[in-house]
């Protein structure tokens, strides 16, 4: 795992403390956006708020949850911006991607409407009667896992966090084999950039469907979340908070066993239970 | 304040703790789409996940934010749908607004690219080198406010919240006057639907610009929070998490007292220290 670059930001602050101030150098997660370019397409298929780092995998991640693309070979090249006419720092915020020739990736979802979005992905690209995901494929029922390792996966998570940043204000996501190691860590101010960075990083080095392995974000489990873990075949997403409704929906449509607020020895499943062992 | 109807839905849910399993009733946070659609555009604007209750507000809200109306004037009516071919439950996640006949409503900016989110307003709509906000004005110097009355507000949100609801899935929005009274309370699944609640209830009750109060956010300030927040001529925007690079970029241009880690008798000011009025 390599640092990202560029994530953290110096600045001056103050800090008021039992009624005193002082000045402080603190860091700041930096958050700029990232513009993703399809170039044989001429144009702008997304720009997300981002922490800088891993942004191939973001935008490699996001293609392929939300469907534009379907496999590591639909990707021919990415490279970031060397328009001239932008200015040298922005043309990190732009990562151009070329998509294999013969490839007519399908917009429409993505064109259909505007969408806004509290953690929204799919929603606001299919009509609200179409809540249906794509042809993913009910996860398959292994692993078996016991409570003492998912117990001490937030534990983990963060020390592995406290490596990478130290700014408080990132998200993360991460991917665990069954003997609960940590195999993946990505971080970003938004949760689901974070998920996409890490969905994209399996994409790139081949490793979907994440059939056999434990997802941990540090958020909310939402809609979007349990979306892109379908795409990504994941069978169990765990939470340190709590999930939404729609959420528990799609975990309980599609097989995948939710577990949430998995604070010290102790958390929820709220669907697919099989899949833990207890005595 | 009105308890959102329908923002807790039922589930059985198992609870592993020390090795041991047993199931509970549980709440959890409801997540459904809500669409926003201009009658007389004849256009879907937006689609987000939301968590039902304050609907018209939050439209309203989205709508000022974004820059399609500018009062509350531009409104119309706000109803729900009433198409008997939609299925009567999904009807209320459906708003119709019909704007004021002369308006003729940007939509440009919103369509100028697709974009996708991590809290992310604006950012999709312009293009990367114009991350400008509309014609925002500097927010007044007023008010000052000492220290003791910005420690309070988290606890006042929290036992507002706790009334509220009891999922423990909701982010929250909150404003207060400066003797530190909480006025107004509004939550969601997504920050930014919490505050566009909020901005949108000020704007229906013609209470806009916020020039006088503080505004307290449950998450971390990001771009698109402070963006709104300026929109809403908010002076004071508290969190009790961290802001990130861009968001005081954004207070900093605009005159906002930003404040992060408020935590007991102790926060950070990143911007505009002047109005806090230490001993």
């Amino acid at each position: 795992m390599n640092k990202p670059l560029g994530s953290k930001t110096k600045a001056n602050i103050r800090v008021v403390e039992n009624g005193k101030i002082r000045t402080r150098l603190d860091n700041l997660t930096t958050e700029e956006p990232l513009e993703i370019r399809l170039i044989s397409q001429q144009r702008t298929i997304a720009v997300t708020m981002r922490t800088p780092g891993a942004d191939f995998e973001l935008a490699a991640g996001f293609l392929f949850s939300e469907g534009v693309i379907n496999s590591k070979k639909d990707i021919q090249r990415m490279s970031y911006c060397v328009d001239e006419s932008i200015d040298g720092q922005q043309r990190q915020n732009i990562v151009n991607v070329e998509l294999r020739e013969e490839l007519i990736p399908d917009l429409q979802p993505l064109e259909r409407h505007f969408y806004t979005n509290s953690a929204c992905g799919v929603c606001g690209k299919a009509s609200l009667e179409a809540l249906h995901l794509r042809n993913c494929a009910i996860i398959p029922q292994e692993p078996i896992v016991t409570p003492e390792i998912i117990y001490k996966l937030p534990e983990k998570l963060r020390a592995a966090q406290g490596i990478f940043t130290a700014t408080g204000g990132l998200h993360a996501a991460a991917v665990f084999n069954t003997q609960g190691e940590l195999l993946n860590l990505q971080e970003d101010i938004g949760r689901h950039n974070a998920l996409d960075k890490l969905i994209g990083s399996a994409l790139l080095s081949d490793e979907l469907p994440l059939n056999n392995y434990i997802l941990l974000v540090s958020g909310r489990s939402s809609f979007e979340i349990l979306q892109k873990s379908t795409v990504a075949g994941v069978p169990i997403v765990c939470s340190v908070s709590a999930p939404s409704s729609l959420a528990v929906s799609v975990a309980q449509e599609f097989g995948i066993t939710l577990i949430g607020f998995l604070r010290g020895e102790r958390f929820n499943i709220y669907t697919g239970w099989e899949r833990i062992k207890t005595a």
